[in-house]
């Protein structure tokens, strides 16, 4: 009996030859991630456990993105645990402000993520790892916690379900609009507790950035893991970053899935996901008249040097509408010193946008951006839940970059063609 | 008799040919300024005296620069009060997200203050304009409404005290290093509701970034306004910018003092301000081991070009202390724009600093940089009271660019040449 690519990975960290959707396993962990907001809780139960330790200090990566530089005296002091932690046990991968970027843009960037590999984090973007072709979850901090000390985790096998994106991408629509569109399709629990497993040409002709894109949302559908069998991209890009050696696992012809979805990506166009759900998706033509006070470009979804490009082409020579605060969140420092390099963010200057140091921001009502009572902000965020940009009584859109950048020129959502 | 500068702008504002010290006056005045913290105080104050009218809506320059983008929902409520003001009154001057900067940095690069001026806003910098030769103070929401509505204010003319600075300015030594050294000398009170006047040789050779600097902590001595006679330097800059016609006033020759202080600069090194006063001063070289787990670079009184510049030649090539984050904030957004065309983000972004859109922040604990308890941050800023930067446990010490940037390479406090 074949496996999926998730079963040979889960079943290689397990120590087994073969796993099934269901079984339960131990595994042990290639890397144990946390954040600013989720490492002081994991951090507190440590302590209430009297396992003052980490199974290697190489393996766990601490990246203070959500609430830095700090917002306020809370925020300060969450932080303040995680560096002390991170100073006590000599944490080598520790980014910080400055040194720093959001989470799930740096690890694959800096080669800490390799294909093959397992890992779990304490952020539910986790799952973003999957375009390299590793298994990456997210966790609750408690399961963090073990994994920190123990650098293992224990995980049920989830049965997969395999999408098939066939055809040529038209014009307009990204990596975003397909997530968006399948989330639209099968729902908010459409996938839950399952491996969501993309494959067919649309995939291979995206790039790194865009299959980021679309593992990253795969918690979006409820689903374990977003993953995406590694070919000739991933092999480049991941040559050039790894600091570890990897594995390169793919799916057996008679791997057995839950269920087969197909898509003919060329009946597509953009997509944006109304209001308070991503499920709820419309093709941008279908959007009406909706006016917006505020853009968010960036975050773990789309904050990469593919997405700040796709943008600044459509807001070059352009101007930001009147009414709208447009915010560009590069996803980490290496990404925004591309941007200025190609001119970028110049673009985004002379357009009248703000350009912020990476950090998580408003995507999840941080900082940064947040909405006061009756506005309504499209994003290229993952997450459109009630008050998940502020007040709660504010909306917040979704979409891909370009739909972003044309809708903060027009101050209303519109096809990036309606600003050509 | 003969009038000081401060004396003939206020006589001239007031229709009068001469005016003394501590008489009340009523002045026109040519520019009302308010921003995100302020604004909202006096659109309430208008509101309860029936008065919804502004006197002229080319004059009234509303900027939104404490809190945005916002960090939570209350600052964004409050920056709404004063964007759905500016629009129903079609404020011309509106500076938010984006098309923005911190205020004393904006309205001189904007020109709209020139020489002449009498100048109000509702923030205790705005005596930064003195530079420029205008007479320019911070007044409370409530006269900063009337002013809103009637372009008129009441002042009782100050007196006034003459600073002269004679010699050449040492290397290392800043225009913040002389209004520090000035406020350790006389003290926060020590030019309290008095003009501050400066002069001299040294006064000349500063450019025009390091006269605003000067003048914009004016305040920190208690001044009701810091001022500085156009010269050559001025009129250079301000025709570059000017929106409107401008007239120079200077001093007589036999104007009437309160006290005349001088320096001599060759004297002086940089200097430091100690918690929790900018009157706690001390060279650098008495400094001794002060550890920081925090610098800002930026700032009304330190974010301009010139102070990047000061900055990024220090930083070039080295790294920030792995203790130290660093955070610098550009002053405007044709600030940020000119250090990348120089090279200086880029300059900054290896050293391990993080760079911000134009925001005050920090500065006044507002966000992007607040400290824990027992945490202590190097600033450029201009005040450092307890917990000015968050928690009133934690220290701000204050001093020049070039001692922030080499004090974050070294993670401690120190001379510019100890990185050299």
């Amino acid at each position: 009996m074949g496996m999926t690519i998730t079963e040979k990975i889960l079943a290689a960290h397990a120590g087994k030859a073969s796993v099934e959707p269901g079984e339960l396993i131990q595994a042990k962990l290639d890397l144990v991630l946390a954040n600013d907001v989720t490492a002081p809780v994991s951090i507190k139960e440590l302590e209430k456990a009297s396992l003052d330790a980490v199974f290697d200090k190489e393996r766990v990566v601490l990246v203070q993105d959500h609430f830095v530089p700090a917002k306020d005296i809370k925020s300060a002091e969450q932080s303040k645990i995680v560096r002390d932690f991170a100073r006590k046990h000599d944490i080598t991968h520790h980014y910080d402000v400055g040194d720093m970027g959001i989470e799930h843009c740096l690890l694959p960037e800096k080669g800490l993520v390799v294909p093959g590999d397992a890992v779990i984090g304490a952020d539910s973007h986790t799952c973003t790892y999957g375009a390299l072709g590793a298994f990456a979850t997210g966790v609750g901090s408690t399961d963090l916690a073990a994994g920190i000390a123990l650098g293992e985790a224990w995980f049920k096998v989830p049965e997969a379900i395999k999408f098939e994106y066939e055809g040529k991408l038209p014009e307009d629509v990204t990596g975003k609009d397909l997530i968006l569109h399948t989330i639209g399709d099968i729902g908010v629990d459409g996938a839950l507790y399952q491996s969501m497993e993309f494959t067919g040409s649309a995939i291979d002709d995206l790039s790194m950035d865009g299959r980021m894109t679309m593992c990253n949302m795969a918690i979006e559908a409820g689903g374990k893991n977003g993953i995406i069998a590694p070919d000739k991209k991933t092999i480049a890009y991941v040559e050039e970053r790894a600091t570890r050696p990897y594995k390169v696992y793919t799916s057996d012809p008679d791997a057995k899935y839950a269920r087969v979805i197909k898509y003919d990506v060329e009946k597509l166009e953009p997509v944006v996901a109304f209001p308070h759900l991503p499920e709820n998706t419309r093709p941008v033509s279908e959007a009406g008249h909706v006016e917006i006070d505020q853009v968010v470009i960036g975050s773990c979804t789309n904050g990469r040097i593919e997405d700040l490009r796709m943008a600044a082409k459509i807001l070059q020579g352009k101007k930001v509408h009147k009414n709208v605060r447009c915010i560009i969140f590069p996803g980490t420092q290496a990404i925004y010193k591309q941007a200025i390099k190609e001119g970028l963010i110049d673009i985004f200057i002379d357009a009248g946008a703000a350009v912020s140091t990476p950090t998580c921001g408003p995507c999840l009502g941080g900082h940064m951006g947040i909405l006061a009572k009756g506005e309504r902000a499209l994003a290229t965020t993952n997450r459109n839940f009630v008050g998940r940009m502020g007040h709660p009584e504010s909306e917040v859109y979704l979409c891909g970059p370009n739909v972003a950048a044309a809708s903060a020129i027009a101050g209303r959502i519109v096809h990036p063609r309606e600003v050509e």
